[in-house]
């Protein structure tokens, strides 16, 4: 199961009853955050979910919306009395911020490990879990990311009998262990069935629509995207401020075949951006205009 | 009048329902912020007032739950159109910090001024109040601050008769001129009867209960004090952490005369800071167990 949580739906800046756009997933006992605007660690706190457990640590850009509630963050994680390293994932100059930040966090009881992102797309591999990186279309450098959790192909049992492989050797290879007996070499492979669909969530804030977004967002479980604006005529704002409009993302979701797209980062002007909701399901049926706190536990079908 | 609002009263980190301490002050169309920590902002706007006219920021120390919402607060003050320059003011260390911080705020339409403060105390003096800066005792290099506002003496006909000042000169005098006719020196003070009480609001936080405290608070109509903790049993723990109990606060209050103590500055443990108010009273019978957003309008005498 992945659960997933939407800390906050804003833009810009914080708000009273909107916090600035963040999520929160949690799989397997790893929490994975994605953004730290001002405030998130209260929208966090809100959700009744730990700061403690979170080992990685994304940001799309840093613009201050997205990252100025770091330094309070990781205190808030050392006082919680995290000693494991945390992992954060960003654009080319993380190094550069996230040290100018830690001015006001300086002492922290655990280890903090940063990686540049490289180029349009990378992608980075944890225990269970993947986090792909890509490139978007904002006015500085930004990235959109996927979180990926691959499941394994069910044992087959007629497969394996097939291939007169060793019963001792079904237990190991079906853990995912490659085994030589008597010379002969058996992969996991040779005992499994057909590949089995996984569970992804893509998220992407602040840019544009692009192809590459699409293409990320194909068959995603859950399609997490900006929307700036919901009034149709604000179209020209969203060009010129590198956002997107409701419906633009509500047509780049169309195209993916996500199952179900969450609205988010509203612009502080819009202040009921439910009033949308039916000219942007219009366009695809399943959005939801997100509000902070918004959770989905996503399961494995079947 | 000198308006007050005390916009939260947390410490450590912002919690739902507790924003971190941070006092607003308007005077005469100027705004004058002591401390900025994470969501000041947002609770600035559930006040009501503006951010554009802050002209001043005064920072007591750089401890994140007292600086970390600057980057955000100068962004929407941006966003609000200010053009004038803003004036920060905060112990040593004050100009590496902000130029750090402002990596994630690089872009603003207005200058900022950064005043580091020299000794034990400083006095900086604005269009009409001042603000007087106060070392006070906490494990990093602390200020606290009074905002004065002082009050002319009232124009005495009496004594500008007695003193045969030629009647054309008493409207200059009275606003402050000296003039000089057919070579006698006339001086403002020789129009004015005796001194009157201006108005003085008085804040501190984070220190142990220090002497400078109490004289600097000496009279003042308003004492805003942090109280840590509010069991008697945390006086140890306050002494270790360089924090105060809400007793302590409260026995300056008492030596230095001041009008009313509101308490702030609650440890994220204390959950009911109004259980001790009985306790607290029996020592300072003028205490205020502060709630975000207590606001007071100071007027002067008569």
């Amino acid at each position: 199961m992945l659960e997933v949580a939407l800390l906050g739906t804003g833009g810009m800046m914080p708000l009273p009853n909107r916090w600035l756009t963040s999520l929160l997933a949690r799989y397997n006992g790893s929490s994975i955050l994605i953004d730290c605007g001002e405030g998130t660690q209260v929208a966090l706190r809100e959700t009744g979910w730990s700061p403690k457990p979170i080992d990685v640590m994304c940001f799309t850009h840093f613009h201050a919306d997205h990252i100025s509630g770091l330094p309070g963050m990781l205190l808030t994680m050392g006082n919680a009395e995290r000693t494991e390293p945390v992992t954060l994932i960003g654009p080319k100059g993380l190094v550069r911020v996230v040290t100018a930040l830690r001015n006001i966090a300086p002492e922290l009881p655990f280890e903090i490990k940063m990686i540049e992102i490289e180029g349009n797309a990378q992608t980075f591999s944890f225990d269970g879990y993947r986090i792909e990186a890509f490139r978007v279309n904002h006015n500085v450098t930004c990235y959109g990311y996927n979180i990926v959790v691959d499941r394994n192909a069910k044992f087959d049992p007629q497969r394996a009998k097939a291939q007169n492989i060793p019963l001792e050797l079904w237990n190991p290879l079906q853990k995912g262990n490659t085994v030589t007996l008597d010379g002969v070499t058996y992969t996991p492979d040779m005992v499994l069935g057909e590949a089995r669909k996984g569970l992804k969530v893509t998220y992407c804030t602040d840019s544009r629509p692009t192809e590459s977004i699409v293409e990320n967002a194909t068959n995603a479980d859950l399609f997490i995207c900006e929307g700036m604006y919901g009034e149709p005529d604000k179209i020209e704002k969203a060009k010129e401020h590198k956002h997107m409009t409701f419906y633009e993302a509500a047509n780049m979701a169309k195209k993916a075949g996500a199952r179900e797209l969450w609205l988010t980062h509203y612009s502080p002007s819009t202040n009921r951006p439910e009033e949308f909701k039916k000219q942007v399901r219009a366009i695809f049926e399943n959005t939801v205009i997100s509000r902070d706190g918004q959770t989905v536990d996503l399961m494995f079908e079947d």
